[in-house]
């Protein structure tokens, strides 16, 4: 539960609920008979070149706008609107031309747009699960060396595009086969609700209809616009940027004080857009963490300097203030990593054992269904989407027999790749992986909470300690949580895709073959774009950086700390973790034991933890987003609603696109002219003389 | 035809073109028939305290505007839209809560509203000609200093706030008796158009209609609206400008080289108001004026340094670039006054010849009229108005009493203020003047085009060269202009208001003592918040200032010319001036000679000749605010006409107001805590490294 990502659970479930509500008022006309006298294409027709063309185009944008969000922040949106209108406007673009040429051959179908879908948001899955923010990162000598002293020697494992793309290829394929054989189980018995795959399938559906694509096509307009606005204000601030400090994100809003406690507004487009994303609740979250932290309680650690840890430390030595900022953190995101980790665990459970129950009970009635949600649609659509999904059968062999060879190949390679990650390790995790990620996809399933990362995290602590502290323990244990979170991960994306395309009469052929390809794609691009940011950005993943890669210093630290145990902590650091851990824990409760809607100005304290490392200047900017929002609604709902993810969208592409040249300018050595510098007036004043004699 | 007021002429035209057409169609249907049952109150409940309360706060408020905008550029646009709007906007406010409780004794009648916008208008036009940004100001120690050696010792006055107010006493009083006599002539008998004074009678008389009251409400939302955000901007911005070139007015938007040659954007919300009610051509003139001296002029004229004018000279030094700048401007200024006086002369004189000759013809017959304008309304409303305007008769012999008893306490008073204005030029002036105020009247009634500081000029050369360098011929000369321009602005204002009462069936008492009441007002008020802006900013008039006055220069320098010739100027600069001179008449021509439909796309003179001094920055903003408009009619025209005005001159007040608590803030001694810098990476890397040590 800690890359933002999962926060967005919370959001989508929001969001996803009013888009499933809309649809089920549809759903009683039938969305099937709308397209009823549409043909399906068979599965091959389905995976056409220009699918996979588009694809490609926007697995390399995403790639580079989920790598940014990673390396700067951690808390990535969903982009699944972004990826389906781009999607349906570049296709439908291409055939329209293709049309007026008269060279069209096969018309754009939503099946077609399915597997466009599938193959980006696999693809750009793999710029998260790949750990480039967190654990593959973490490995670097240059994250490890901010931990200070390491008591056995330092283990570090640099980024290299060569065994980053080899791990990822070893790794990812893993979670597809293992959930594959309970396909049919999951959606079509037991019908579970995957929130995330649902809404997207309804868009989808909806860009078919003609209504929908009057409405897709100003959506991509207004998306268009506020792209290129942002793209066009990336460009400018680059001009102000040279030397550190300088520039537009360096901006002390409220003050020079201010700035120095990270309280500022820093003119990011995509934290103004991702705050447009994320719920309210999470944008006030943010900032609470941010006041609490940096407001109140670093100032008054600070106070303790010299008394509480040594005062002739480096500013950013773990030993130091640096030391709370992450320890706390970690002891945040712990707490609601836990909670969180049960939560869905019983529900789990409970969801399986009633499942099952009925199941039993109903074992010859096909189809009929106890989700409430889906309770008026027992009839016509779901005949034909059943139909259409068991006629095409992936055998289950073709599963067990992908997941053993592809299990083998990984435990002879990956030891290689790390020497610390010994081969039985990599076979007790490949015993308990199909479990856990049969139970994360479920989870998902009915919660739409991935727990990937948790997982992971359980992997770090595990087998970080089963290594042990001489034998390379964090590397071992951070090698380990890419292995577990990179199977759990795909394992519930997959699932999400395959109600996707259950709902759009998608084969699941097409829907596997599309994630697979999606999935291999991604373990090119996402090295190849990290490897950009990385060598164009020599100061990647410091503190003081454009890009902290926060997650890399916190997943460092966890493993540190599984191996290690918390002698490493500054003084009285230690209470502080427990105390945090704790109040994560009891906010959860009280925001569970109150319900969804008297728990709305409940703080999620994931949210507040991210903030506790980074500072709230992001918190500023997505709370920016918040109420730009907020007041588009109040003057015109329906026309907020309808727009503003799209907006938002926008605002996240253009500048995560800037990234692009940006990074390119630096690699080629082209260097910002100016430098927009903040000086107070004493520091003016002498500066003018200076400049003056 | 200097301060850009005099541009706006033209504006005026267009724009009130617009609002008379509309107005015309509504004539036909009797703008008094919808009066007809509301009771015009008597003159003197006309002039109620609450009018003159609110004509206070109001004239305090636009004096801070006009000051700000002489001394940043000189561009004043007309801010009869805006005054109008927030008189309205206050009194009714006012009666509606006295409505409320009871205690209303009066209502709010448009006669009412016409008071307090000649109170107003009065008041801050003395802001304008009592020569803060131009002869005035130009008589200082430290305008003439900058014009390096004086032949005959340096002659100047410092502003002082008691001669101040005594000068503009004893002169902005005469040109209303001046013209009073000629009243029935100029408005019911030859029916003047006054156009700026038209359009404000239909402003008001549309206000006090129902629909009218409800749009102005929006319109004042709107305009209230963009008054916080541009006050707030101006806040904002005020935190970041410790020290010189700090902030965003010296924001290098197009880069450090372009800036240098004062090519920025320089976030200035009054100038984007400004833009956004001047018309595109100005703009656009303003543009054309900036690329043409600061882009390819003065970068070739610098590379003569040391050829044409010495290299070790003071960068400001007349005798180098700056005259050039200086010299040049003034040549094309004198070019367009010249030959707009002329042709505004010949249409005066063609007119008035018409004029009688039509008025003898139809000596009998009242008010048929011939202006193809007015032609429709022969009937009802032009009775109505004329009846009233004709009860309430000034006598001719209090107006004739009236001006030789100010003539002749002025001629005592004048040269005991300015030495070497002797009493002999003082009566000269007295004995011509009531003919050019009478000629500017009608000039302006016929054209909206006030010549006022052309007579100005002439005053500057005539008095100064009578007078001789010897004997303090510059500031006689200045002090001349001030005269005469107090006489005839007030004169042509005056004739304003009378049609604008006239068409809002105000009584011209009523008329009268508002402008003199607003008048006396400006008298005090202007030298006042001159005073404030004079201590507060101590660099002002200053090349290199926020506020360098620029026509305070250029005034001086014309003096300087008149009296001492051309031999002060630079080597091969009196040729540029002349060439600049001619160009200046022959655009002028070629506009004429075209028509106004086939010639908008030629540039004024006039306005291109401003940025040849100042730069292009404020001519960048205005063209932004132009964009804005253009952008927003495209989208919606009715609209952007509609609210136009209001946004503009939202922006204009609220960032004219900010100066008054930024002055403030500046004479108590606070001073901005941050600088917001620029430099260049080289630099900047030198910086840091100093910082750093």
């Amino acid at each position: 539960m800690d890359n933002g990502r999962e926060n967005n659970a919370d959001r989508e479930m929001g969001l996803q609920d009013e888009v499933i509500k809309k649809l089920e008022d549809k759903e009683e006309l039938s969305v099937e008979r709308i397209f009823e006298n549409k043909e399906v294409p068979s599965w091959r027709k389905q995976l056409t070149t220009r699918a996979f063309a588009v694809s490609f185009v926007l697995s390399v944008m995403f790639c580079f706008i989920v790598m940014k969000l990673n390396l700067t922040t951690g808390i990535i949106p969903s982009l699944n609107v972004s990826a389906g209108l781009l999607g349906f406007f570049f296709v439908k673009t291409w055939t329209k031309v293709l049309e007026k040429s008269g060279m069209l051959k096969q018309p754009f179908t939503r099946q077609e747009n399915t597997v466009i879908q599938t193959c980006v948001v696999a693809s750009s899955g793999i710029a998260f699960s790949g750990g480039f923010g967190s654990y593959l990162f973490g490995m670097s000598e240059r994250v490890a060396k901010q931990s200070a002293e390491a008591k056995y020697g330092l283990d570090y494992k640099n980024p290299a595009i060569g065994w980053m793309i080899s791990f990822l290829f070893v790794v990812s394929f893993l979670g597809l086969f293992s959930v594959l054989p309970l396909r049919k189980i999951m959606i079509i018995d037991f019908k579970l609700t995957y929130p995330s795959g649902t809404a997207t399938a309804y868009l989808i559906n909806s860009f078919h209809t003609p209504e929908g694509a009057k409405l897709a096509k100003k959506q991509v307009r207004e998306l268009g616009k506020f792209f290129s606005f942002s793209f066009v204000w990336g460009f400018f601030q680059w001009f102000f940027t040279a030397g550190d400090d300088c520039g537009f994100s360096n901006f002390p809003t409220f003050g020079l004080k201010a700035y120095k406690y990270k309280f500022f507004f820093d003119f990011s487009a995509t934290y103004v857009g991702v705050g447009m994303i994320c719920p309210h609740i999470i944008n006030v979250s943010l900032l609470v963490g941010g006041i609490l932290s940096w407001g109140i309680l670093w100032p008054l650690i600070e106070t303790r300097k010299g008394d509480w840890y040594s005062a002739d430390l480096d500013p950013h030595s773990l030993q130091g203030l640096q030391g709370y900022k992450v320890f706390i953190s970690i002891a945040m995101i712990l707490g609601d990593g836990l909670y969180n980790f049960f939560k869905v665990l019983r529900q789990t459970l409970a969801g399986l054992f009633y499942k099952f129950q009925r199941r039993n009970a109903n074992m010859q009635i096909p189809v009929v269904e106890d989700s409430s949600r889906v309770r008026k649609s027992l009839s016509y659509d779901d005949q034909r989407r059943a139909q259409l999904f068991l006629k095409d059968q992936i055998p289950t062999w073709f599963a067990i027999g992908g997941y053993f060879a592809l299990a083998a190949v990984s435990t002879a390679t990956l030891p290689l790749i790390f020497h610390h990650l010994k081969w039985y390790y990599i076979i007790v995790i490949y015993i308990f992986a199909p479990t856990l990620a049969f139970c994360n996809a479920f989870g998902c399933g009915l919660t739409d909470w991935s727990l990937a990362s948790t997982y992971g995290k359980l992997a770090i602590f595990t087998i970080g300690a089963w290594a042990g502290a001489s034998h390379g323990g964090v590397l071992a244990g951070l090698a380990a949580c890419g292995v577990m979170m990179n199977i759990v991960s795909t394992a519930s994306d997959l699932m999400q895709d395959f109600k996707t395309g259950y709902l759009t009469m998608a084969s699941p052929y097409s829907m596997f073959v599309s994630q697979v390809v999606g999935t291999a794609m991604g373990c090119v691009i996402s090295p190849c774009v990290f490897w950009i940011f990385y060598k164009a950005f020599p100061d990647l993943g410091l503190p003081t950086s454009a890009y902290p890669a926060p997650f890399a210093t916190v997943y460092y630290n966890m493993a540190k700390l599984g191996v290690e145990g918390f002698s490493a902590l500054p003084k009285d650091c230690l209470k502080l973790c427990y105390g945090f851990f704790a109040a994560s824990i009891v906010i959860n409760l009280i925001r569970d034991a109150l319900g969804k809607k008297r728990s709305w100005f409940i703080p999620l304290p994931m949210a507040m933890a991210i903030p506790f490392y980074l500072g709230s200047y992001f918190a500023i900017d997505m709370c920016v987003g918040s109420l730009i929002l907020f007041v588009w609604q109040k003057i015109n709902r329906a026309k907020a609603d309808a727009f503003g993810p799209a907006v938002a969208s926008g605002l996240i592409c253009g500048d995560g696109i800037w990234t692009l040249p940006s990074s390119i300018l630096a690699l080629v050595g082209v260097k910002p002219p100016i430098c927009m510098k903040f000086l107070s007036r004493a520091t003016n004043t002498k500066v003018d003389k200076y400049l003056g004699s």
